[in-house]
């Protein structure tokens, strides 16, 4: 089971650190950039999307137990076997192969891996 | 980016077909059968998850400009480049390394890929 990245995240967020933990939050901005334009015709016209991403900079081999240590803010740690992340994001415009977006908060580079209108 | 199941889905729908486009409206009882004690620990108490599972019966080869001949209920398709789907069920019961789930839209033998409480 390999996943397949459609697209990847341009984000301000350049680490861990900086990442909110709700994008719902924040204003900040965000490109998604996918690898092809069937994609971004595919959500065109919709004003949220339910994205799918690969949270690249966590710690895979985090034991379970490590976590239940850090108490009930571990249930949203991006540490676990398959750090997929998901997020329901607001559009902002499209245009040729990027959707900007706000409230997501993936970090720099992320790898989108699924996008599909939110109602 | 490669995917590790941490455990499997024991469900009554045996295929495409037989599979709900939403579970939660149906009453039949899935099984969560994890690979390691410890997530069943991570998620005892808890009466709703949020579930990640690999929806394996999918195409992923499937074009999109197929997809969009098919109309709206083509966003809900499996057939995507990475299959992940998203799912919030019901627990009604936890024993060794299985919890007895309602509202699982999944089909038998779908590879469960993270499980989380979900408030």
């Amino acid at each position: 089971m390999k996943l397949k990245p459609i697209g990847v995240v341009k984000s301000p967020y350049k680490s861990r650190e900086e990442a909110p933990r709700q994008g719902v939050d924040r204003e900040e901005v965000s490109t998604l950039s996918f690898y092809d334009k069937e994609h971004v015709d595919r959500i065109r016209g919709s004003r949220r999307l339910r994205l799918l991403y690969w949270m690249h900079l966590a710690n895979r081999a985090t034991l379970w137990s490590e976590k239940k240590k850090r108490g009930v803010f571990a249930t949203r740690s991006p540490d676990r076997p398959n750090p997929i992340a998901v997020a329901v994001v607001e559009v902002l415009k499209t245009q040729d192969k990027k959707a900007l977006v706000k409230h997501l908060d993936a970090i720099d580079g992320a790898p989108i891996l699924d996008a599909s209108p939110c109602y």
